[in-house]
């Protein structure tokens, strides 16, 4: 998770800048407006003048894509009187996932994560979220993303009924809960990780580079950065009313408020899995290297005894015992007997 | 435990789909209907279209099993007006255990957990229980268990009288102490384990694999996630008063509140326990490692030098005292002196 | 710490069962009854039917000895109406430390804990007290114990003057403080195994078992476990006044507290002085490995080109030097030379 | 950080003394005096005897830097009435992060710190900030520090048009928010050297000496000391209201709290990155000692029986088999099969 | 530090003994009163009497020397109707760091800490101060001390004139801020010993004993102990107020406490540090293994294979290359090319 770039020194708060990769070519805005017999979605490249704060009876989702054109940002600003430093955590994107609960307005900041399948590695994106008077919501994201398509979708189709009929309220919860849904996703990803890794480490730890398990601790520590702080989001959204939720969705929330909780348990659990995998990878090398130096002691000892004999023998001395006819037998005799009996004595002592 | 399954992308939530293993071939229902005088056990396979929520003098409490039957479960659902939200609590199987305590119904999450003496893993298993007004208990498992048996067989034969002159609250009682006794005999078994692998570690570190100390690790971390929540649901029925629970039954729920303090901190102390076994296995091996360095080190320094001496009086040079008659019973001399010499060092440092 | 066994499937719970070791023979009773000028000890090996709730300015102490008499503990209830969920936490000896501060009684559940000097083990036991109006305690415990001998003494004897003059309440701090103290003196003891195995350790840590280590281990995590539940018990003493206690006796249970703060404090002590034992026997265990690493490598680095020289000169090929007559005294030299250069260098890098 | 030094011992409290390093010549005081439509600059050597707490319409912002000069701070202390007590804390470079939010001031004592690029360093500055009624800011530094260039530059320049039009509490959280902005630079410095450190030990993790990851772990630890009391002061400014204190500041301040929470949090991110790091090392250490093994291993497994064969042939005894014409030939292939039979051994095993 | 004696099983609370070490050879007795205006010290072998509780404009201050001395210490005690609870505290050198804030007396138990510079330990002693109405303060030491003397320096030559004029509220603060100064002393002693030993760790780590640093931890840890408590008594003052402090000295107590909590944090620190130390240690001391390690393998590994040619060419078999007149130069060329390609591949595999 890239660290929050300092703001150019010169330069006063609430200034627009986008600080951040550049994730898609042209910024685009996607205008849902829907009601309960009415839907209508429309792709727009630049932001109308006019004509979006329509009737409170519709919910209006407008939907921004590509952060980088601030200019486009500031527009959609004016238009939905944003304050300048809303602007700049929208922008941001290191800045820090949170929520504002007031009365006038919901700002909810936090990031969605993808696994990249190809790289291995998880892709971070800031997500804002602004739900205002007049039924209508906001949402920013850095660049293209499947993650609310099912959402979409269902405003689209009007499965089950409730999209269509509730509120923004509840289109707030649905976007939430999607983002959620992404982090059980990215989840799942990480815990399969962590099985085949544990099945790996099973078969034949030293097949494992130890480079493999720092980097799956990489991606759950950077997980778990990102799933942290929607505890924080969704909790407050049950707790602190507000004139923009209504009782209705309060259930949604509160499952909402169940799936965090379970996300950061999850990535609890991820993590302690994770640590008694590289804790078994320890002990595995070092039993190991046990083996190794059971084998190495009882090979020197067998051998060097009787490479010692062998060396005797070869003395340019005066040896009386071998000039005798059954010398090189007997020499050969005490070769196996000492062999067998060093055999005898480490496999009664276990070491082999 | 798995990880919560992704709700399927283009559905709407409250949907009832099942989603976890399917435990039992058909789906079965058994109905307990009693008051102090009079007790009906009934088994049926289909939900009864009228008859169940019958006179409120009487605890009725319908036990369903097998989730999979979803059609099933939503015609019970629609008879006791359970909310699509609560109903899909009771299908994910993946779901957190939790309660709700709510004026007009308490809702209670939780898993049961078995013991598979077989393949010594833990089998966890989903379980709903709700207790609604007109002392109607439901309860939903995923599939046969034996842990209601000594309540069902209280409730038949009204040993000590209580569970039949008392309401449903106090079943309530009955069922969720019966689900952590469950958790209690569980640690009981791991317990044992921990004994029984601390006792081959004390005799020979060396017979037990590291795979084996992890497998228990995971079993007690396993135990452990089930066993935590358990606590937040015990508190709740104390704390929360509610027009479902009764002061006759107080008591009890302290009593159940306790035993569930004590299945969390002897889960504690077993994690404990286990991570001292690890520590400690790491240590004895460390210490054989030792033991082995040793014996090749001690071995070595007494061959090398006897080693190098007959090397000496191998070489094909003019060596005058190699000639001297005496000269091979003194070589065999310096053998002997300098292996004693050694092993005379060894022992006064230790080292043998 | 035994585990608290399951309640027998079948039973229905306030059923009076013991589970736990038999310690005593005979369980038996010892009634005091004393007063500012009387004091009146009696032994009994039953419970009298009547005549013990005598006048309420006298103090009664019942003290039971012998949890496995079911019988006889369900008289001495049914005399002073205990209920039956309290006679079971009596009798369990597997239940957990708490106190109960009702109006009408106090009802305290600890253990005691003792060294058994000869197996080095420390050896638990279940205790209860029970204060109820009138004057009168009751303390149930499973086998004898000379704990409370003091307090007998000091009533018997009447030293200080306080015990006789002050009520029921004091007796209860003189009791608990007696129990407290077991506690300090059980510590002490182990606070002197700790420093006795360091000294061993900074003698020579290869004498030191590892099983040793960890036997010190689980005797400070047991007493941890059973001092862990008494800061409750006395904050609760303290914190929540009930008729049962007095003012006059509140400075005692402040100072009661203040002790079971310390007891707590120095077990954590205990513990981490514990751990430091063991990382310091593996820093010293690793250091002897590398020494004796370092003796192998030094031999072997310095006997290996010297046999290797033997070696050459012992082929049977024809090398012109070694006809030389001063062949055999250069190949000395050389010798000589390269050992004594090989131990010149080790000096230098300081591996000898 | 240095440690507070003892006060000395027979001076009584709120003495004037200074203790810490001298980091610059000569004291300087930079006099900034704006509103919406002037702004003087000036630089002094000597606090003027008079004419500083000019009009209220005007901020005034007195920096003075170079604290060694105890008595040309004693004449400001008096000018502006400041407590000894606050003087002191302002001179003693050891004193501890704080805010003292009082109705007639806020004083606020914290750290600068700064990157030493050449030496590979942290230096920490000890820095105070005190607001007065009036729109009066002071503060306080040991040395020369670019630190707050910035915010000259706007009050300077008017870019953005707030900070002038804005009063003495927006200039107070400018200028912590130039100090938390200085805390993330070092962050990024530091974030930066453990990727670096991670990618060189990915390479070759032996070509770090333990001593780099232990600099880093200081420099990281160092950081956090300074960083975390940031919290509590940027707290205070946000939750404790004052008359100091403007509600149109506030968004502002809620921010700063967020960048504090943020520099607090990635202080914890770095801290275990940089653990991270270390228990990689460990591991890759390991690996590398187990390489080693295995090399010594398989190369003394493989000569030492040839040697031995070698060792046999070379005896001087009678050997039959010896003095066959195919013998050496013979002897030859008894070693490559040898040694070939060992190597497929090896490979089958998976230890070459 | 010393654990808590356990009270002589058969005596009643409140019984003055004195438990611990005879510090000095007699107790001694330094009554000091100052008003604005006069100032007399006087030293007294016994307690007078009377005459001591003079005027209240007048502070007095009785410090008592010798803690051994119970029956003066009773005779004190009696004068000023200390309770005998609190005497006990006072005597028994065992007994918690504490503070009692009653409206008619100010009791603080706490323990002062000074280095012994020759036998590199550290020495507690148990210190307690009562502060009365009438602007009376007394202090009891094991044995003598020089922590107190600028404090009767300041009461002597009226440095500053803040002592004399304030009243026995600041005196306790002046004597409580000596102690905590106290502390920071020892801590800037552990603080050069960290600093020392990590050099010489940097420098040569072999150089160091294991035991060397687990002696300063040990040194730290029982800082520690002592330290900690220190927060809950200069808090208590802070915060808890009473008719016996002024708001006058409020200031100089919440400086304390700003102190207290440096204190704590600092010593948080040195632990750290001191666990990095170890943490380095067994780093630098694994990698020297490795070290050594690979100098074993590379010698074994090139002189194996050679000292195997020059056995080949020691056998007593027809080899028909033995006898070729450039047989000993060939096998020397052998020798150096076979030595050569090692050491080349150890280098290009950074073995050396």
């Amino acid at each position: 998770m890239p660290i929050r770039k300092r703001r150019p020194l010169a330069q006063p708060p609430g200034s627009l800048v986008h600080r951040g990769e550049r994730r898609t070519e042209h910024s685009q805005i996607r205008l849902i407006r829907y009601d309960e017999t009415h839907c209508d979605i429309t792709k727009l490249d630049a932001f109308p003048l006019e004509g979006v704060g329509g009737e409170n009876a519709q919910v209006t989702w407008l939907h921004f894509t590509g952060l980088h054109d601030v200019r486009e940002l500031a527009r959609i600003g004016q238009a939905f009187s944003i304050s300048n430093l809303t602007l700049e955590d929208i922008l941001h994107t290191g800045s820090r996932s949170k929520i504002e609960n007031h009365e006038s307005e919901i700002f909810v900041v936090t990031k969605m994560i993808t696994v990249d399948e190809q790289k291995h590695t998880l892709d971070v994106q800031h997500f804002s979220l602004l739900l205002l008077h007049g039924n209508i919501v906001l949402t920013f994201a850095e660049g293209p993303t499947t993650t609310f398509d099912p959402v979409v979708e269902r405003i689209r189709t009007n499965i089950g009924g409730r999209i269509r009929r509730f509120k923004a309220d509840y289109l707030t919860w649905a976007i939430l809960d999607a983002v959620v849904d992404n982090y059980l996703f990215v989840m799942d990803h990480l815990d399969e990780s962590v099985i085949a890794m544990d099945e790996r480490l099973q078969i034949d730890a030293t097949e494992v580079a130890v480079g493999e398990l720092y980097a799956l601790k990489r991606e759950i520590n950077q997980l778990q950065r990102v799933v942290r702080p929607i505890r924080e989001i969704t909790g407050s959204l049950l707790r602190d009313s507000s004139s923009l939720t209504t009782d209705t969705s309060l259930p949604f929330f509160v499952d909402l408020n169940d799936h965090a909780i379970q996300a950061i348990e999850k990535t609890e659990d991820l993590r302690e899995s994770s640590s008694s995998l590289r804790e078994f990878y320890l002990s595995a090398m070092s039993n190991r290297m046990n083996e190794v130096m059971k084998v190495l002691t009882c090979f020197s000892t067998i051998f060097l005894p009787l490479t010692f004999i062998a060396g005797i023998y070869g003395m340019n001395v005066k040896m009386p015992e071998a000039e005798l006819p059954w010398a090189y037998p007997a020499i050969w005799a005490a070769f196996v007997l000492c062999a067998a009996g060093m055999l005898w004595l480490f496999r009664r002592m276990k070491w082999l």
